[in-house]
């Protein structure tokens, strides 16, 4: 007996010892990233405000970190997935009301000319987006939604969108969770829309997906079974000065960290970093036409009308110290499926 | 050192044992209920949905529960306790806006006369609440809650309204949360009131606090610092039928177990129980007027204009198996001050 116990205390002692080891061995969280001041600058913000001894520790409850899809996340080129979604869904809309198809815009979006296509207004695509995403049910849509992404392949990776999201946000939403953060996704993208795949595409639930969002209407069936009604009113904007809006409609606190790419992302790191304490703000600047795409204004590359990264918010991020990530040189690999 | 191995090993077996055999008592999670349907609703609800091993199991992720406030958390006679903040911010609105003290119905309620008050229309209440609750930044309204709700009493308890939750109703969040489910409350109240005080109060996060809600506007103050403007447009009127429309904006999954008193909850409970699988449905009855209010219209309670549980919700509840909670019979204590 003395020595079974005096064994099974060595094995305790041993796992004891190995559990400590491997805490302090510290195995890259973020292996896709290449040692640099953007890699740094999460490192260092995850473990100064984990630290309890450290005076800029933030409490877990406090633990917020939002990031704009489009662009950050994964590809928005050569169209924002969603607006390929609604264009698409125009045949589905103009079969159930035939009137459609010889009124503007819905008559160019059928005759299937891309460059005419291109050229629709703002005004356009609301007409668009209102007739696609609205006069449904919640559940209908998001079967309607569920069935296209399933099926729908992007023509430069011959892959589904949602295969498209880039390894080391991936693994910062990874390393940010596993420190107490809770991840939020704040998107000019439709809220309904993104909650489909957010969760299966990013882990993140459809309680913290924060975009555009329409009314819905509350009624009933002809079974008497309730059900909403998604209604082509728009509650909020979720871009540029709507994001910080959005995020206190949903969330009702100030992120600790928030990730963009654009000028729409730029109230949201404002008022992020416009709180008190430790404060995380980046921004994905496009810099790699080789391995995805090269359209932000810095170092001479050519503007670009979707995800404007321009050259007054990069000036703006410089004078705040906000970290610009240069998909080139910062990301060893951008996606899971590419060694 | 055999000797002292023994004695560690033997000490950790009776830990081990030890731990085992709490877990094994099963303690009662609900102790202020009497044993009764009401109680044995909610375990046999937790039980069913968190055993793996039942067809009925609901994964960790889809368990949310939603909780009225008023008259379901905590007391809301004589008035709701915002009605009453907004009241006692008059003068301080008046005083700002000297011009408002002739005109109505701030004329009426600087007057103080309690009976003209009682008479005041929704209308006027509408532009009470406007005037007290918008025009001001989001920081600042929150630090004038926070003070008011800190020095208010109750009349009848003499204690901060933040007091008279109710044991019972705490009791049930707890347990959830022990089982993995998500609490939410989905109040008519406003949103950014309730999340003053909720994470406090119930353990309930701001995230986790749907209510009426109102625009925000995001802008800049003199010194060049972002803030968020509280905008006198209505958002959402998070009651009746605008409470799964609520859940649906703020959370996007429908409910498992939905907690309310009136028919102000009646669109947010069938929104809950028309979902496939195990559902809990629950009423909270006052029917107590000795120990708290008795203003249901069953068993020949008289009605009430606050917190109306009619009896064609009565008979709802009935028709469908939603369960009554009798605060009279079903409930051993109901404020924890109280013995």
């Amino acid at each position: 007996m003395k020595t079974y116990a005096r064994r099974i205390t060595v094995h305790l002692l041993a796992v004891a010892l190995t559990a400590s080891a491997q805490a302090s061995a510290q195995t890259d969280p973020l292996p896709s990233w290449n040692d640099g001041p953007a890699k740094q600058a999460i490192i260092k913000f995850v473990q100064t405000t984990t630290d309890q001894s450290n005076p800029k520790f933030v409490p877990p409850a406090e633990r917020i970190a939002t990031f704009d899809q489009d662009g950050t996340l994964w590809v928005e080129k050569p169209m924002y997935t969603q607006v390929i979604y609604c264009l698409e869904r125009v045949p589905a809309v103009v079969k159930a009301k035939p009137e459609l198809a010889k009124v503007e815009p819905f008559k160019t979006v059928l005759s299937g000319n891309r460059e005419a296509m291109a050229k629709l207004s703002k005004e356009d695509l609301v007409k668009i987006l209102a007739a696609t995403l609205t006069g449904m049910s919640v559940d209908d849509f998001e079967a309607e939604a569920k069935k296209w992404l399933d099926s729908q392949k992007d023509p430069r990776w011959k892959r589904p969108n949602t295969e498209l999201t880039y390894l080391p946000m991936q693994e910062v939403l990874k390393y940010l969770r596993a420190n107490g953060y809770k991840t939020y996704i704040v998107t000019g993208g439709g809220q309904d829309f993104v909650r489909v795949y957010a969760d299966a595409v990013y882990g993140i639930p459809p309680e913290q997906v924060v975009g555009t969002v329409g009314a819905t209407k509350y009624g009933y069936d002809k079974a008497g079974k309730p059900f909403l009604l998604k209604e082509p009113k728009l509650l909020l904007n979720d871009d540029n000065a709507g994001k910080p809006e959005g995020i206190h409609l949903m969330i009702g606190r100030r992120p600790r960290a928030a990730f963009g790419n654009s000028v729409g992302d730029q109230q949201m790191i404002e008022y992020t970093t416009a709180g008190e304490g430790e404060r995380l703000a980046m921004l994905v600047l496009h810099d790699d036409a080789q391995r995805e795409y090269a359209y932000g204004p810095a170092k001479g590359l050519p503007n670009s009308k979707v995800g404007t990264f321009t050259q007054a918010l990069y000036d703006e991020a410089t004078k705040n110290g906000w970290t610009v990530i240069s998909m080139k040189s910062d990301w060893k690999r951008i996606f899971s499926f590419e060694p």
